[in-house]
């Protein structure tokens, strides 16, 4: 049995029966993907967790601020202390403390006295100190109404907001590291995710996949993935920036490109904003002026969470969310369409300049693109 | 003495001597900015920054990975010693380990020998322990060219990358908590920050330049502040909306019109990009819907570092760099404006309904407003 704490703060005006509501419900959805039995039960401001599930399921949902598993008992002192000692009897400590809280004020002593009564027990019983800063062992208990938890350890979960409360977005996935990372964050500020990855070969979309699975085990359903022809999308401009000599203004294109095609398809699945992974100044072509020219005309907003981090620091969430290892595990045959200097100052001018002209249609620009393939 | 390191890392397929000398030129127009009498010197792949600075100064330099007081002293084992010897006879250790690292390749002995002549010294004339796990005291040794850098201390550095390298954003500022935070993640990519802010009360503009203060810090030049008022530039709006019976869509075309504003500053001073501190569903107005609507027919990009943070992870970095006891120091009297119930689902249809209307200017609304302030 697990007790799950989620975060009172964020849902200061804010309507909390929603909040709580959806929160239970992906619990719910969760266990019923993964398979798992449970019972899952909200208890005034906390949700009991029981049920046939892998150890760190709680950690996988958005929305708990942390976690214990318990012991539930009926909330009398010597009940409780009979708990307490067949929990504790096994472990090896010196110094602890007692840390009652009563959630709901039913039961009748103060949280003061029941932490004197305990703590006497347990020191007198096991021959232990007590030591209210450095301890080896907190042994918690939480009142809810006639029940009593009893806890010793805590641990952190994930945070954010119950997946889907925010509404829908359209995250690009490219199976590097960082897209699935900005999914991610988007994900556990409650956005409702579905992935558009433009296709070049069929290992990299088998890594996306794979990409997909992973986020998928922090969501309440299934998440979809649109896959469309990377080599579809901007056969035209590869094309005719060839013809103009003008080959170092690819990537630009092709961004703007990626960025179009989600915006009308955000369009049609009532998407309310895209996600990239880009970060400022980490690849040659995430400049201020490149990102500026490529998001012109984009008429949706475009959501970067990752704008401001550090690779080592995306890397860092890539390995604790378990995308990491997929996304290194492939290696693409590198883009055949990118330039050798590709340009990292466009400049906005240049760029609408040459769009009429770079997204001209061109027939049989197929045969063109037999040549130029991985 | 301070030695500074940079990330390697970042410089992959980077022009790496313009990294360099941004970073080298920033690190003399802070101490400028300061009055620190500073030396620096570019060795190899680390900084040498001597002089008059107060202690925490590398530690407020983006592009500096970490950093070590250093001792400097010949390339020479002996001398070496008698350095080390001066440098940890007041320290208090049982275990420790030596980590020579040669940075240049001059030195003719391997980083592993120098460890175990240097081991064998420290061993014999303190009577200590080597563990190369497990150790109370490391002592460093870089070797550069003819030099070696002795210390036994490594602090964290901001990371990110030097101040300006990305070119200019302009970074809408508040003086709540979120938005000097978004302005530190953008600076710490290397984004060069004017900041805009609309001005409600003397008393908030006073804690908005405190901010900007605390932020300029970490910046190579006086960051500029440019200050409207809030109310000259949502006056039509208000009074529109009031007349259509449709207050709730106030904050909607407040945002609408700051964000608008700015991207016509934006345009006058050469920003590529907008810096908001929004992060998703935080508070009423920060719903997917809402920022669609708002951010409807702005050309620049938006960059929104913080729209995956929660709340609290939002505070620990105000507090880490500073501005958190700022932000909190002074509560406006609120806006007058904000009607009791802000959509919170912005319809885009009916915010392009409204707009033509809303926008319309009227005349003499100044009197209107002389009856609605603080």
């Amino acid at each position: 049995m697990y007790l799950l704490r989620y975060d009172e703060v964020i849902l200061k005006g804010k309507n909390r029966p929603f909040f709580e509501n959806k929160l239970i419900e992906n619990i719910k959805s969760m266990a019923k993907l993964k398979n798992y039995k449970i019972d899952v039960i909200k208890k005034h401001t906390r949700i009991i967790l029981n049920g046939e599930f892998e150890n760190d399921f709680p950690s996988k949902i958005f929305g708990i601020r942390n976690y214990s598993p318990v012991i539930e008992v009926d909330a009398d002192i010597d009940k409780i202390k009979q708990e307490i000692n067949k929990l504790i009897k096994n472990i090896n400590f010196n110094t602890f403390r007692i840390n009652a809280r009563r959630i709901t004020k039913d039961f009748p002593m103060k949280s003061i006295e029941i932490n004197q009564i305990l703590g006497k027990y347990v020191k007198d019983e096991f021959n232990k100190t007590v030591n209210l800063e450095n301890y080896d062992l907190e042994i918690g208990i939480e009142f809810i109404k006639d029940k009593a938890y009893i806890y010793t350890k805590t641990y952190k979960g994930l945070g954010g907001l119950p997946y889907g409360i925010e509404g829908k977005v359209l995250s690009l996935i490219s199976g590097g590291i960082d897209s699935p990372v900005a999914a991610f964050l988007v994900m556990k500020r409650g956005a409702d995710l579905t992935f558009i990855h433009y296709k070049t070969t069929d290992e990299i979309l088998k890594k996306v996949k794979k990409l997909v699975d992973v986020l998928n085990t922090y969501a309440p359903k299934t998440l979809e993935l649109i896959v469309e022809d990377h080599k579809e999308l901007i056969k035209n401009a590869v094309i005719n920036l060839k013809e103009l000599n003008r080959e170092e203004w690819t990537c630009v294109f092709c961004k703007h490109l990626m960025l179009y095609r989600a915006s009308e398809i955000s369009r049609d699945i009532n998407s309310m904003a895209l996600v990239t992974g880009e970060s400022l100044g980490q690849v040659a072509s995430q400049t201020l002026k490149n990102i500026y020219a490529e998001n012109y005309g984009i008429n949706i907003p475009v959501l970067r969470p990752l704008i401001g981090f550090d690779k080592l620091e995306i890397v860092n969430i890539a390995k604790m969310i378990g995308t990491y290892d997929i996304s290194i595990s492939v290696k693409g045959c590198g883009c055949p369409f990118k330039p050798d200097h590709p340009i990292t100052n466009a400049q906005l001018e240049k760029f609408l300049e040459l769009r009429d002209i770079v997204l001209k249609k061109i027939p049989n620009s197929n045969e063109f693109f037999e040549k130029n393939s991985c």
